[in-house]
């Protein structure tokens, strides 16, 4: 059967592998399987959340508030926004959906770093747009600005801090470079690890109301699937303004979360003690991973998340370093096919990092003979 | 700012009414109003179900294995054939979404019945297509055919069993129209309340399996919302021949439901003795309807699914019936924005619709007078 002419230019995300998928093709016992390839929280769920949803468990069969007014809320009093600014995402993945094909068509042109979240390119091909990429791997606004002035575009993503390399940009930079985009251009500020980044450095922290009333054509998106712990419950949020956010209200399926999703998140948002716990304890065990390249002799990019990527330069193919992580039973992401070598390991608790480092010795040192 | 130009074109979902906004808008007690509005199964969801959820609760922060590798084997083994069949959405509601966008563009036409599911239009008109309804309120596969012959059409919708109708179409007259349907033309049977039909007849039975292998060019979709007491779950799926399923993956997002959705949905094909108990309650209960409708003096559709239509004709306005009913916290559809003069009342618990008797008994006098 033929199809529409824009899929045969789609790209399909490659998730991290899950634990069953480890099980199933290595016969590695469940409870030895390490997975730090998805940037999941490694203190697991709130038990506040984990003892809400139990509660409610029984409510399955029932739809949720389609407005979703208890979240919007909650969400509007945490920023200082209305429940108008506002628009709930199964992820904030899908927000980014309503916005590249709210803005783009075949004509459009949405400008990217080198190397970020794939879903902007995944979203923005299956819109039919042209993808423009700075060069350099890492943010860089110089590039940004260079390449917004000589060719245009509908779209910018700014993801701060970066995913998948871990980098932020100083808000104040971030200020400067929007001075000089044009209202029409919509611009994403993708937030979903802005909870470590703030508490790493204030410098890089972004506050939504005001960026979005600075600059009204913004969008910033935070996610549950984070600091809050709530990977597997898909939600996310965008904040803008109202005109923006309307718009988006035409492209929202109804009921885009689920009935528990819904109920995780509004209680997610009452227990910021667990949230910044979990931070804390996320720079803490990073410091181990920048000590552990460092003795190896590779280098780190800084990270702001909850995530660092090591790169190998010419010393380990990092494909081969992951292959060999995840038949051990530790599963982290190669970052071969966003054009470098290097891997992503999610900061894992404690006892995780202790056994990545065990593990990572052994396989570095037969890559090595 | 300037959004593209397809959006002005596009149609909002009108929920049916949440519990919270009947409390917060007329103040009535949330223990006291009646939720029949969603074709929610009234049983609640299974007590196995219910359980398992409690048991995993505290794996929110774990993304759902995205391959969806044992929901996949539990259907492909329920409705023989293979998970290469099979793709997994928020509801079936996001495979429809999938289906018209790898399908449809502006220059495309889908073809649906006057009166069904709103989102066939809604994504229709997302895509860009023009929208061909047949002029009976029920579905009438001449019309169809001859619609069919003079416009063309690059879909066709059938829901078998229709909602919000509640009619459906005998499979032995599908198969007959379905012979007449180029083979470049998609055809979506939307099976969401198959479970129900299947079980008052026989003849409206549709068999995923040999429906796509008869005609490769049909889709069928399936729900864990209704008989499978999962509507606040979002969880559906589509079944048809792999070269369609491989497209429909090239625009699923990553991690489309959520790690307890996936789970629910798992446990739920277990217990399918709870799903025939619901299906026969439902049907009994619904006998009380039509013997209510009856002695009113009015009429109603002969239905096939967990809801049924009154029609009021010239005797009432189903617009001001609903209104009444709501403000006395009993929330039903009310069917004025798809052109009828008609409600639909999913068929509630025993005690559930005793009450909805008592109240419509009060409203409809008092509208009499």
């Amino acid at each position: 059967m033929k199809f529409n002419k824009v899929l045969d230019n789609c790209k399909i995300y490659e998730a991290g592998k899950p634990i069953e998928l480890v099980v199933r093709e290595y016969g590695v016992d469940t409870k030895d399987i390490v997975k730090l390839a998805s940037n999941e929280n490694p203190y697991g769920t709130s038990p506040k959340v984990t003892k809400k949803i139990q509660d409610i468990s029984k409510n399955m069969f029932m739809y949720p508030d389609d407005s979703m007014y208890e979240l919007k809320e909650a969400l509007a009093n945490k920023f200082k926004v209305t429940s108008e600014n506002i628009v709930i995402g199964a992820g904030s993945d899908q927000v980014i959906d309503f916005l590249v094909k709210a803005k783009c068509d075949e004509n459009s042109k949405i400008l990217m770093s080198k190397t970020t979240f794939a879903m902007y390119e995944i979203y923005g091909r299956q819109a039919g747009a042209e993808i423009l990429r700075t060069p350099d791997d890492q943010h860089n606004l110089e590039q940004f600005e260079a390449m917004y002035k000589e060719h245009g575009a509908d779209m910018i993503f700014l993801c701060l801090p970066n995913n998948p390399l871990g980098e932020c940009l100083d808000t104040k930079d971030v200020y400067e470079f929007l001075e000089k985009i044009d209202s029409e251009t919509l611009v994403v500020v993708d937030g979903a690890y802005q909870e470590y980044a703030a508490f790493k450095d204030s410098k890089k922290r972004i506050d939504p109301a005001d960026l979005i009333n600075k600059f009204p054509n913004t969008v910033y998106l935070g996610t549950f699937s984070k600091a809050y712990a709530l990977g597997g419950m898909r939600t996310g949020y965008g904040i803008g303004q109202v005109d923006i956010i309307k718009t988006m209200y035409k492209l929202r399926p109804p009921f885009n979360i689920s009935t528990l999703s819904l109920a995780a998140a509004i209680e997610a948002l009452k227990d910021e003690e667990f949230v910044n716990e979990c931070i804390k304890l996320n720079f803490d065990e990073m410091k181990r991973y920048e000590e552990y390249a460092l003795n190896k002799g590779f280098s780190y990019i800084d990270s702001y998340t909850n995530f660092i990527t090591l790169k190998f330069e010419d010393k380990y193919i990092s494909k081969e370093v992951a292959q060999n992580l995840l038949e051990r039973g530790i599963i982290i992401r190669d970052l071969t096919s966003y054009g470098v070598n290097a891997i992503r390991i999610t900061i894992g608790s404690e006892e995780q990092n202790t056994k990545v480092f065990k593990v990572l010795d052994e396989v570095l040192d037969e890559l090595k003979k």
